[in-house]
């Protein structure tokens, strides 16, 4: 008998036993069903872009585990090799697992086999990871949060090929690898598996997945209740406390993405196996909600820069891959598709794999993007994030109104803080977190010094700074008791707007903002009104920066000083100290001052009036940077100085065309000439003046209740309207 | 009978008067003959890409003239209401003409006669322009230039209906407006018409193209030999003298892209008439020739910004929509189908209906970009600009070596300046011209007084500054008299290199500079090696700035002073006064200095090895600006003082990848850690050492033979080769 007759007997063998295992184990039962992987294997081909997203993945692969991939003694923190490599391997278990479900080709399965025997091999030999940086220190990795990530996709790997193995391999590879994890994660990590924080929500993960994976019930019971099975820790206790009701998380959109993903997956990992939880609908069917807030948080496919934000993340992550294909899998909204135009690929699962089908068969819709009031907070009185936007979808006019909870560690402190995002750019910016991120020449790729005195501080923001200290004093944890008080939300074609007001960041000193889309004034577009109202008892400086993107065009208050030969920085400390002084402008009270600016090819003009004298500075970011960490960003500010209060009025104009490859430009000059402000029964009412003499009122009210009646004289007219805010034409009509 | 039968009856004697006239006059016979109109009406369906252009045009003009156009008396200067409705008006006649070819209807012609018609009433009442700011003003317009843009226009329109009018209107029109426009800018302003320079050409175009289409030779023979009819002036002696034998326009792409425009439309129109003139194949087919120039000429679709150049301006440019399907036309070379990628639309002609229906027929291919020598000056003995690229195509590795002429008006004081592209991005740049084109805000949209403060200064480009003094003194006639010497020029897979020398700068100074794509070093990648010999008689200050684009990561050397609390500007004059100082690194003779930037989702070190001791400053653009003009640039700058010679070399590696969407970072550190420098019996020898501490050697011989052999010693190893230069491992033998 040939050779080659032997192994053709032995492969009928095997197979014959795959056949007879696959009944009995019931494997794969997470993320593809033992029942679906024949149909997907023979359909495949009808999604072309999934396919090819799979030989892709597949042809990587192949090069990952040959050679097969090394195997360290755990020696280094995050970043070095030993991290690096185990992290990888972990993935590379997963994929391989995944892409032996696609394709049927043994290969896959062998060399995840292989990789999960080395790590039972080695696993039972390590004690505490010899990097004591951790207070939460794993084995494989230096904290528990990497060694919880890595078993979520080595179980996920292992339950793909379980099936496949034998009775002996699959005990070795549970017994010294998969329930020793479990074990360590649970049970001797109590204190991280129990918390409610994100870092607890990929133990729990791990821990249950492997519990439905081998079919150990107390695995998946603990992960549902907590190591005290009595529910105020484990998976329901983690959904009820670290998203708010509107599916948002405090910390924001870009540790939001991140937070997501364990979630996601071991929600779907329960459906597959005890669909009768709903675990989807639990809680109003927060997860799903939770998604689709996270897709909210963006815009142009950029999640809003909000507290420690690296700001090149967006949809286009791997934890969004997930998110979209898994609610679409629940949902069939096709409106989710068109996620998939700002990503670079899919995941290897069967929710991804429908999800990329639907899309080849061309039935995406445009994601509709909303104008949302989003509540933070477990029990959402955690103050609110309000989102004001156009009608042309994801590029068009956005702002961001931050009236939210502080956030933990990662937050800043910029209460009532504000973002405006046009033309599929940010025009009036955040700057984010202040992190090179994998990148070792910054700090090893770490948050940096100046994350802290600058990206952190209030000044570094869109809002009010008193006596140039930020808001709490920089004190995280008394800024973590407060948040803002929510006062109104509107979503009308005419009108849009957000209103909050906090008295916390500061002793005896009220700070209250108003953020509205007005239409009528500007054709086409709306114009953004800002009233940002300080009280205090005392004499103070009162600071307004405005954080704005583009080339400096021209100011109507030409009376400056402009620092041409030296440059200095504004201040000494609190980030101050980071901005150097370009240009100071001398501003009477109730006067306006204009600032036209480009960006791209569309101009910006914000008209600002105080009620007070004021100045303006020009500056620009960089100072008390040795190491050149900062970019080199710009900044007007408004100061009031020596005043109980301040009314900061701010009227945003988006206007005309650059067009430089035909030669032409449209609307370079802003139509409104002047803006002034009456402030009447605790009623504001913004007067603008356009280029033709005429006069349109934007009254507010102050009152919550959206039934209110209101009436206001201004000079010769009489203001008569209901509800949170009118337009009045020069007639004194509304319109 | 009806009102709509006597209609019908009127359409079809008109019909008939419409065809006969056809017959009797021969037009159209500029940009679509009186054969084609009919095939191409009917056969218009065929390219949907082109309809949709058509009729997008259609409707723009068809708002246009609805209600009709306004015809000022001529009072503004350029960017005024007169002169640019005078401008529009020139447009809108000749769209209309074409639209009425392309679609049949007949209002079309009807916008174009009437709105003619009113041009015949106004232009024999006008005298001179009573704007006096131009040595050569114009009647429509003050200065002649825009009324010989104008008249080409105007011309073309009248050419496209001319047949469908009656006899007594075009007597008016002609005799009215259209003599007395070319007599005015050919007899009337024959100092205008017979220069040899690009304002010329749009006279000539004008004045020849209505010889042509009113079959008044005349007209065509000024044209062609300049009013004197004696070859000195006119279109030939243009061709002659303004480009050279490479096609290349002696102020830089940017104006070479709008130079090109008369020549191209009216060789067009003189090959519809006279096609035994074989004009595009005049002085070795000059004119193609210089469109495909023009387009090597760029990267990424953008213009090299050389000179006074605007730097969002590129192939997405009219001027080159009428290129390249003109050119398309003469050699059905689908390559040019791909520049319709960057462009936006389409032109009303015959030529580029037929490019956009190949395109739509599939047949683009990629473009070719090619590493290649451009020579300047009428008789190619003007300098030489030096392309190398990779093979990647439009977006891959460029590299621009500028040793041309200078310019005239628009040169900047830059000989041996080069430029650096990669990854579809600006690396080691250019600022171009200091002008926000069409802005009014920012001077009217004129060139900007930093435009000669720094934006001409040698500073502000990447070339040697002696003694802070610009080449030249700034002086452009001086400046115009001399172009560097070319002296090698290489283009082979494993080096491409061009050097350059010249010593009219600067009195008793030599700059010598080679600039080396080098294979072999690192993966996939070339390295560039420039080499910078300056040698003077007496003691001076050397500068080499380096202009980069991106963010400052880190450098090898950390002994330096940082200007954290106060900025001062670099020097006094010639763009040194608009440089804020930022920090200061001392570096010893022959010792390598490396910086580490990332641009983008790239890392860029330049290993820097001077062999004196020398200082390097990094600085950011935007002293002694009071308007805020300058973008906020930043430049690392080199200085060698009190020597009488200096040798700079660079060493650029172009590195890793920086991918924040997956999270990862690879090779961000350099493979390079160290380079030295020999100069032996006038040869150049860069050594490199990797991390590795493998040493490779990068031998370039002087002399201009290419067949010459070369032998020298380094240390233990003999270098031997024949040619510029060659590569040698760590063996020293040639790679």
């Amino acid at each position: 008998m040939s050779t080659k007759k032997i192994q053709g007997k032995c492969w009928a063998l095997f197979i014959f036993a795959c056949l007879y295992v696959i009944t009995a184990t019931g494997n794969p039962r997470t993320l593809m069903s033992a029942e679906e992987v024949d149909t997907i294997r023979a359909e495949l081909h009808t999604s072309p872009s999934f396919l090819q997203y799979v030989n892709e993945t597949a042809a990587r692969t192949t090069q990952y585990f040959d050679p097969a991939p090394d195997v360290p003694i755990p020696v280094d923190p995050g970043g070095g090799y030993t991290h690096e490599t185990h992290k990888q391997n972990g993935i590379a278990i997963y994929e391989a697992g995944m892409l032996y479900l696609f394709t049927g080709e043994q290969s896959y399965a062998t060399y995840a086999s292989e990789l999960l025997l080395k790590y039972a091999d080695l696993y039972p030999t390590l004690g505490q990871h010899p990097v004591k940086r951790s207070n939460t220190p794993g084995q494989l990795f230096w904290q528990v949060l990497n060694e919880s990530v890595f078993m979520v996709y080595v179980v996920l790997g292992y339950d793909a090929i379980r099936a496949d193995l034998d009775t002996a391999t699959r005990r070795v590879i549970e017994e010294n690898l998969l329930r020793p994890l479990a074990d360590f994660l649970s049970d001797e990590s109590a204190y991280t598996f129990n918390r409610i924080h994100n870092h607890a929500a990929w133990a729990v993960a791990g821990v249950g997945t492997l519990g439905y994976v081998i079919d150990e019930k107390h695995y998946v019971d603990i992960a549902l209740k907590g190591t005290e099975l009595n529910g105020e820790a484990g998976f329901y206790a983690l959904i009820d406390n670290l998203f708010s009701p509107d599916g948002y998380y405090t910390e924001g959109p870009y540790y939001q993405r991140y937070a997501l993903m364990p979630f996601i997956l071991f929600a779907r990992v329960i459906e597959e196996n005890e669909p009768a939880r709903e675990i989807f609908a639990y809680r109003d069917s927060l997860l799903p909600l939770a998604v689709y807030t996270c897709i909210d948080l963006s815009y142009n496919g950029l999640f809003f820069p909000l507290n420690d934000a690296i700001k090149d993340k967006g949809l286009n992550t791997v934890e969004l891959r997930y998110g979209v294909s898994v609610v679409y899998h629940l949902t069939a909204d096709d409106q989710l598709l068109d996620i998939a135009n700002v990503q670079d690929g899919f995941v290897l699962t069967a929710d991804s794999y429908r999800y990329a089908k639907a899309i080849d068969e061309g039935k995406a819709q445009p994601f509709q993007y909303k104008t949302r009031l989003i509540r933070d907070g477990p029990d959402g009185k955690g103050g609110v994030l309000g989102i004001l936007r156009d009608d042309l979808g994801g590029e068009g006019q956005t702002a961001v109104f931050k009236a939210t909870s502080h956030g933990f560690g990662h937050g800043h402190f910029d209460r009532l803080n504000w973002l405006y995002f046009d033309n599929g750019r940010e025009i009036i910016s955040d700057y984010g977190g202040a992190r090179f991120l994998n990148i070792e020449q910054k700090e090893g790729g770490r948050y940096l010094p100046e994350n802290t005195t600058w990206a952190k501080q209030t000044v570094a923001h869109n809002t009010v700074v008193v006596d140039e200290q930020s808001h709490f004093n920089g004190n995280v944890d008394e800024a973590d008791r407060f948040s803002p008080s929510f006062h109104q939300f509107q979503d009308e074609k005419d009108i849009k707007l957000v209103r909050s007001w906090t008295t916390n960041p500061y002793t005896d000193i009220a700070l209250e903002r108003v953020i509205a889309f007005v239409t009528g004034l500007s054709p086409d577009r709306y114009v953004v009104v800002d009233i940002f109202n300080v009280q205090g008892e005392k004499k103070h400086t009162f600071d307004l920066p405005l954080h704005y993107q583009g080339h400096f065009l021209a100011t109507t208050n030409e009376s400056k000083t402009v620092a041409t030969e030296q440059l200095q920085p504004l201040g000494k400390e609190n980030g101050y100290q980071h901005l150097w002084q370009q240009s100071e402008h001398q501003v009477p009270s109730q006067s306006a001052f204009g600032f036209t600016w480009i960006n791209h090819n569309r101009f910006y003009t914000v008209h600002s009036w105080v009620n007070q004298p004021s100045r303006v500075s020009f500056a620009r970011l960089g100072a008390n940077d040795p190491h050149f960490n900062l970019r080199s960003e710009q900044v007007l500010l408004r100061r009031v100085e020596k005043r109980k209060d301040a009314v900061f009025v701010s009227v945003l104009e988006t206007h005309g065309e650059y067009n430089g490859p035909a030669e032409f430009t449209k609307n370079n000059q802003p139509l409104i000439e002047q803006i002034s402000y009456f402030e009447i029964d605790s009623n504001q009412v913004v007067q603008i003046k356009n280029a033709k003499e005429q006069s349109y009122f934007i009254a507010f009210a102050r009152k919550s209740d959206k039934q209110a009646k209101h009436k206001v004289k201004v000079g010769d007219f009489t203001l008569n309207w209901e509800g949170f805010a009118a337009v009045f034409n020069s007639n004194g009509e509304q319109i």
